[in-house]
């Protein structure tokens, strides 16, 4: 990740949350949670990057993710171009790499890449000019590292910035998760406490993604006294694969009811990256209920995202 | 009704024009009426809405009613983004109360939604968080408001402010028409003399719709002597339901000609939503000729539509 | 052509380079040099079209003309509106000019408009109203003004403003190239001092386009001594058509090598017009080596859209 710094040691890209030390974490934290209460009151359009255009460069269609780097860009004053690569010129057989060159000598300062395979982000970041700032909006399997960041504003807003006492528990398709793995090397750098990991064995990753975990397939027993309760998202290629018998199935064994989030903490809270798939990685009661933060992720998503945008390019 | 207005009476959402009163009805009109006339000189910007975020949620395609919204918020200065429903997280099985939730979440205060479905506005517009507006921007056969509200703008401005002593004859499809149902509306709440509606008879509704209309089949003698016409889209669909026997026999019975227009008043006018199937409802030389206020609603579009977004979010 | 000039002969739309003469030409070329030296420092965002809007109505796919359209109309201040007809009203048998009578209501006062079909702008153009501009952004094989200037824009930074000893190579499929046609006006408006075009028979026009063009289809001879070589994009379909035979015997006969190149005089300067099919025309070493102009193209486009929006809207 050694692009990832310029010269100076300052941040240039944002391609993964592995590698950045608790110090660089928490300062964006900090500047996100600053963000967020100064727009409390009223919104407030800032003129930070007035002149700046940035482009949301995406290969995976992804309206919220997107909107939500969007309305980001345009609360700091940028200029934005939305370049849907589904309907583009990668049609004619133009690579992604390409694609973003062109862009740079447009004079896009600003990418925000979302692609279907790892390591996409880093490769564009490596080829791109002085003075262009990579953002991986999700890459493959591997990266979301905003997600990651937005979850830990979350939590931080809710249990306080020591997260050494804290118990998280990770429920779903840890092995096919980008967001997974983001929020994981997060905990890890925060210093979480304990971090238990549950699914279906074939949903769990087989490599060291999962270092310094209590795993299991019990999600009843795994949920005993945890602070936090991160859902991910089924997807239903999983069925497709045979992985995953049936969402029946899936929401028996892995999916969160109130009663089964009784045995959590009782000031327990819930995240879930969205979508959701109501019913089956957990109840309507439980994702509208008062420990859901579902929705406080999104805000804060916003927020981390101007945070990012203004610390990379302001 | 009763989520339209705040507890103050303030108007908060635009759902439908029913129970709007005649003032609330007017001062909409006369707000837009004068930035029309402001706009006469030069395009002007305003500020009124900048650093505010206005999202058109549309749920079914409709380039032309999405560009009016956005450049309306444009001129006010509000910063907007395009949710497209069928490229969207919609394809992961998110509904339009997740989205319209999401997207609050992520700051945005103004949902312009469109939706095949009766109701949907109204049904956002119950779950929406405080400070969140909601404009419907048309819902399945139920309500179009902002294209009654220009239709009234246009005839106000031909014929005078008195409606009580026009003859309007609605010709076409009202059963499947939301454009009818608003007009209609209004043109009640403005007191119109004489409303005359004229359409084969499997395309006129069987509710209260047409209550105190005057109906009729017979287009030449329904003509006679009205002051304005407003055509109504004929959808092909309703073909291929057997609705309608064929284009040629619509345009025979119902399409407006010169020669049949020379039956109304001479000074009669010529109305219609658009896209115009020409030829079919209506001839080149009468939606192009001088009686037509076609692109007149085009423009008195965009000016209904800065007053409905300044009177509800400014 | 008569319609691209006002009453006081003012340039009112760019709808081809056919025509135009030397000064207007470098009139142009020097308001988009100096945007580009004003832009070599940073970014700077300027308010000459604020409160103008700008619609880029693309009646093709082509998301890299429309980006580098709507950054130039962004730093301009202006605010955008991208229409593009195959996700539009267009479904619903609407044409071309209603769409543009529409949004020119909505009070839309420059459209950049892509059309596959010959002289689509220029009918455009033909029915705008007064105060309304269109910019060719390409249609049919005709004519891509923008595209033509920003290649001299490209060769005059490069090789000086003195055409007249310029010795230009054009290869590839000149017969549907609009990119093409439009250079080759502006080659001829600025003097270039021979103009050669080699490409297979079947790809090489049979009209006037190459009036004064030496023409040949040995392309390693052509290539002596040459001062620029502008390649052309190869569709595909030319191979569906049989007009090639395959993309290796292209890239045989046609593909531009380094070793190919070394033909040409030592600080020969290589084009072309994008997106580059790596291989087919045209080799990896080459587009990324010394002599490739290309991104430079990409940048230049930029400041001659501007210079253009600027010059007809300003």
């Amino acid at each position: 990740m050694t692009q990832a710094f310029d010269a100076d040691g300052r941040m240039r890209h944002l391609l993964t949350l592995d590698g950045l030390s608790r110090e660089q974490l928490c300062a964006l934290l900090d500047r996100a949670g600053n963000i967020r209460d100064a727009a409390m009151g009223r919104t407030q359009k800032r003129s930070t990057l007035c002149g700046t255009t940035i482009c949301t460069l995406f290969f995976e269609p992804s309206t919220r993710t997107r909107s939500s780097f969007q309305i980001a860009a345009q609360r700091l004053g940028a200029d934005v171009v939305n370049f849907d690569a589904s309907s583009s010129s990668a049609r004619k057989g133009e690579t992604a790499l390409d694609t973003l060159k062109n862009l740079e000598a447009m004079g896009v300062r600003g990418f925000v890449v979302r692609h279907p395979e790892d390591g996409a982000a880093e490769m564009l970041a490596a080829y791109a000019g002085e003075g262009t700032t990579v953002i991986n909006a999700g890459d493959g399997r591997q990266s979301h590292p905003t997600q990651g960041l937005l979850d830990m504003l979350t939590l931080r807003q809710s249990k306080g910035p020591d997260f050494s006492r804290l118990k998280v528990l990770m429920v779903g398709d840890v092995r096919h998760s980008r967001v997974a793995r983001s929020d994981l090397q997060a905990l890890r750098t925060l210093g979480a406490g304990e971090i238990r990991v549950c699914g279906p064995a074939p949903l769990l990753p087989d490599d060291d993604t999962l270092a310094g975990c209590v795993t299991g397939e019990d999600f009843d027993s795994m949920l005993e006294g945890v602070d936090a309760v991160m859902m991910l998202r089924l997807q239903r290629e999983r069925m497709e694969e045979g992985l995953v018998a049936s969402l029946e199935d899936y929401h028996r064994a892995f999916g969160l009811t109130a009663a089964r989030l009784r045995r959590a903490a009782p000031d327990a809270v819930v995240l879930h990256p969205g979508p959701v798939n109501r019913g089956v990685e957990i109840t309507e009661e439980v994702v509208d209920g008062p420990q859901s933060l579902v929705l406080r992720q999104v805000s804060n998503g916003v927020a981390i995202r101007m945070a990012v945008l203004e610390a990379l390019l302001g």
